[in-house]
């Protein structure tokens, strides 16, 4: 089949899903979860396959941790559909409701988006993941997944298909290209009106490919340049568990810090001590000139360093005059995803939420708390960078629309 | 200046904005309302010599007519634009607010978009309509008219910024290019991370060139091509109501009726009497071979019939065999945008209104009814039939996208 036939029959089936009521889309998703249990061993095979043929292309560590499944991984999928099964269904939602003077009624209700494109690379888990929300707001799921993982995304979409034809909903709701040429990517981003929506997660290649080709609607799930900002006013002690715990705790995710800044009345409390806990959890701090002259040892910071995402234990610090001077700094570096400021001032963290248009801003709380799951979504799908229809973590309920359900009794609206 | 330029100026103005609180973007909505009605003679002096331009250019009356102005519609404008200023701030609505249990408080909140691009043809009032939902939402906006209004849409923006300045507010933030090219709008269409939302108005052939350019984000307002469906319990009086309201109260806009459905069971009673009410109100029926042996001197609907947004006083019409039948054949021609069903039965409105996913569904109400100013938005900038962020009626809320605003006292993901 090409592209645009099964996008086609993946709207077809998404259909399906879509009258489907609250309770029976919940028992599909526990279906689901029962079959990647019962195929989990097929699944492993079939992962290691892609393993072993990464291993022989001398891929790197890092890559090859994403790629690997194990019996634990697994049962974290299996988990994690479960848990999605459980959670609020947001189709049929009602967020408003009115009647007007002349009975006329009212509603906005929530329905399924249509069918989801995800693009995304390594990481099988997604497979599994991104099927159970989309399928759980009553879309049809296309997962285009990188060729490393072709093995194990065809095994874990074969174990959700098996489900979904047992619960009488067609395959084609969960659909699993098996050309992965760029040229049939490239198709199936520029499907108007059939594909809804495409969710680029990945490397900044990935995403920029995504960006570059799609036609249809595309939500970034972009880099995370997360910035904390410690006020003259900060409680020292909470600002460095707040500097550590964004930097320390998992450095590879998007809502990891990667610029620490400093009013210029706090620094000579403040960044000794925290150059002292960062330094004895490795983290490697690249700094400005006035931060260099106030702790020894550090390295110099670049412009390109102020920009980065480092995913690393690698932080980058520079000393501000001001709030102001933090503002504009973070306008011309960050890249949307989350800021922090650490201040005992309201007046001054008003300000700060005020003037920054981030997906999140935190005043005295870690960047590690930008994430679905923290800010009570249940799960996510990403973390969306795109100004649009979704701004931040993107559970369930950011794969429905709102549409209008109008009742009358005979109303016109020109009376004859 | 470059595009890219004058995109640039208009988001540092959007900032401003974006920080003025509600009274004081209310003021500015009002000022730019006293300035329309001060420039009015310079307004209509200019929209002259677009008038004139067309006339001599052959331009089609109907066209002409969308292009001109005089002193009521001038008043129109104005009266808009201090309706708008009226309207409930939609930024800074908080709509989730949870405390975890630990404390650490989550709330998501309305802000603006950023920088709003329209791309429209002909009616210049688009200029000080869209101007004001935009800035009413906190967003800058970048009009791109059509070049058949070009000195119109510059004295209604000059007004418009001469009001801006008064207030405070960059000019940047209400921008018209100069340069109308097509090249010039492309350049636009891709200013990615910089424009946050494309909205084009106007004909199949503006909204094609947009989406086909576009790498920003774009909702369209495409064409509605609306159904009712007749069920065969409908209320005949009501069912002849509904039609004639549908198609005659104003044939050239979106939310008219296209298409009747009319079910096997309900042909018989209904159909001759609406040929008789459409046909006084001098409406052209095109019909499917059974209706054209119930009804005599009607004329033969062929298939493009049934995908025509007709905007004129023309009606296709077909008997189908019962609900099924009905949504298939609203699945096929349909454009998501409206579609109504007239009946007495539950099960079928409610199977009807499950079925399908336009933007708006309504059961014994006139499709004209879809209209933000009917519905409770106060204003719309136009009715999306893109599937996401805003579908159906768009008002000043779906100008803004929510975001986290996170509070805690030091709150922490891993305790060290």
């Amino acid at each position: 089949m090409t592209m645009k036939e099964l996008a086609l029959a993946c709207r077809d089936a998404a259909q399906t899903l879509a009258e489907l009521d609250t309770s029976a889309r919940a028992a599909l998703l526990h279906a689901m979860a029962d079959a990647l249990e019962r195929d989990a061993a097929a699944i492993l095979a079939a992962n290691a396959r892609d393993v072993d043929a990464a291993t022989a292309k001398g891929t790197a560590p890092a890559m090859l941790d994403r790629l690997r499944l194990d019996a634990s991984r697994v049962a974290a999928m299996v988990a994690g559909v479960r848990h999605v099964a459980g959670l609020p269904d947001p189709v049929g939602q009602v967020t408003r409701r009115d009647t007007r003077a002349d009975g006329l009624s009212i509603e906005r209700v929530r329905v399924p988006l249509g069918v989801v494109a995800m693009i995304y690379e390594a990481r099988p888990n997604v497979t599994a993941d991104a099927a159970a929300l989309c399928l759980k707001a009553g879309n049809g799921v296309i997962l285009r997944g990188g060729s490393e993982a072709v093995h194990s995304n065809r095994a874990i979409a074969d174990a959700l298909r098996s489900a979904l034809v047992a619960q009488g909903v067609p395959a084609a709701a969960v659909t699993v290209p098996d050309d992965l040429r760029r040229e049939a990517m490239i198709e199936l981003l520029q499907l108007v009106d059939i594909v809804d929506l495409a969710i680029p997660r990945g490397g900044e290649g990935l995403i920029r490919f995504v960006a570059e080709h799609a036609r249809v609607p595309v939500i970034k799930h972009y880099k995370g340049v997360c910035h904390l900002f410690v006020d003259a006013s900060a409680d020292v002690a909470q600002a460095v568990a707040l500097v550590v715990d964004g930097k320390t705790t998992r450095p590879a995710v998007c809502n990891a810090l990667e610029t620490l800044l400093v009013h210029a009345d706090a620094a000579g409390d403040f960044l000794p001590r925290a150059v002292d806990a960062l330094r004895a959890r490795g983290v490697e701090i690249r700094a400005c000139e006035r931060s260099r002259s106030l702790v020894e040892g550090l390295a110099v910071a670049t412009d390109d360093d102020y920009a980065a995402e480092f995913l690393d234990l690698v932080l980058a610090v520079r000393i501000v005059d001001d709030l102001d001077d933090a503002i504009a700094h973070i306008r011309r570096y960050g890249s949307d995803h989350t800021e922090v400021i650490a201040t005992r001032d309201d007046a001054s963290a008003a300000r700060f939420v005020r003037a920054l248009r981030s997906a999140v801003v935190m005043v005295n709380a870690s960047s590690r708390f930008s994430d679905g799951g923290e800010l009570g979504l249940g799960a996510e799908i990403g973390i969306s960078t795109t100004r649009l229809h979704a701004y931040g973590p993107m559970g369930a309920e950011s794969l429905t629309i709102e549409r209008y359900v109008v009742r009358g009794d005979g109303h016109v609206r020109h009376k004859t």
